[in-house]
């Protein structure tokens, strides 16, 4: 009875492929950088988010857009008290984002007028990974609390990403953390990929991830189209 | 060309919901407690079920199911040193537990020889809240670090489930967590659903937890087949 579930699966991740390659197009014509954040629920996409907002809201000109599983817009509600413009996406009930939702969602923004997009995808360590969305970088948020295991058990999401932030730093003397094992595990999966260590709360290492995405903007900008 | 996802999502469904059924009738006919743990990655689910082993292992037979979207068996591994029997379901990447993995695990163990099954699923507050295992108590296990908007983000779970474990309250003085407007919401999705603040580490609360459990056990017991 439910034989064609891998087909069926195969021609939407194609399709899916095809929306994330017109998204890109559309933002290397506007020169717009588009990170796609992910995380587990609660390791700090929204704390990070806007703590980037603030540091880079006098520089550059940036977007949100909030994919949430229900039709609460808490996050969205907090971009827009931070100035910043804001779309909501409501997955109603699905665990990621699409290129198609993405898509919809971006012709609520004049990219003319922007720098940066940043997409806070659902909180989940597994779907996400699977659909791509025609971003710039692919960004993973783990944090200290979550364990130093996270890179061995969900391993797929971290092959997938240019930079991962590790935030919450400011528990490491609460909680097991053992940062070698959770770099090695890192490593092995995504050689090289560049760890930035953070606390939203002390504001610890906000500094380096800002100063790195100011660089690849003005690589973008840089790049002849 | 997608247009048939949804019926074909309908029909999984369906098939699930029959397979559950088959795995509470095994699991009645051999008064076995069967209880489904869900979480994010992260909340504690390992150390939550290593603890209740510790507690009860000496009053009743445990055995354990570990789902994991990845061929690792950490988690199994810990179950087995703490000398329960225990098998892992490796979903290659699926976002959840079905009842068609669970029968296929179930069929590894003498019931008849088991008091307590515990279904570790997999980290994911989305995915696991659609498909149900024929468990007789779903849990979820929340935790401090995480936040307390997760019943208004992930309001699905939460209206799903039999007792609430908020984990990790030993970081409650590190980290902003307003315990009343977690609950608040709790209590709106699931009204009067049990809650457990506890911590594995410290051990606070982890008592009244147990015997909750240990009752649960005796009410399925002492009911008429």
């Amino acid at each position: 009875m439910i034989q064609n579930q891998v087909p069926i699966v195969e021609k939407i991740l194609n399709a899916n492929d095809r929306l994330a390659e017109q998204i890109r197009a559309q933002l290397d014509a506007a020169a717009v950088l588009g990170i796609n954040i992910m995380a587990s629920p609660g390791a700090g996409k929204t704390s990070t988010i806007l703590a980037t907002i603030q540091a880079l809201a006098g520089q550059k000109k940036i977007a949100v857009i909030e994919g949430d599983t229900a039709p609460v817009t808490i996050d969205a509600d907090k971009m827009v008290a931070a100035g910043v413009p804001a779309v909501q996406i409501n997955t109603s009930g699905g665990c990621h984002l699409d290129a198609s939702m993405l898509g919809n969602a971006l012709a609520q923004f004049n990219l003319a007028q922007l720098d940066l997009l940043i997409i806070e995808n659902v909180g989940n360590l597994v779907c996400p990974a699977t659909f791509n969305l025609g971003s710039h970088i692919n960004i993973l948020i783990a944090s200290v609390p979550e364990g130093d295991d996270k890179p061995y058990k969900y391993p797929k999401i971290y092959r997938g990403i240019q930079a991962l932030i590790l935030n919450k730093i400011d528990l490491l003397p609460y909680v097991p953390f053992d940062v070698e094992y959770f770099r090695r595990g890192v490593e092995m999966l995504n050689p090289g990929v560049r760890i930035f260590p953070i606390s939203c709360r002390t504001g610890e290492g906000l500094g380096d991830w800002n100063n790195w995405l100011l660089e690849q903007i003005q690589v973008l900008k840089s790049r002849p189209k």
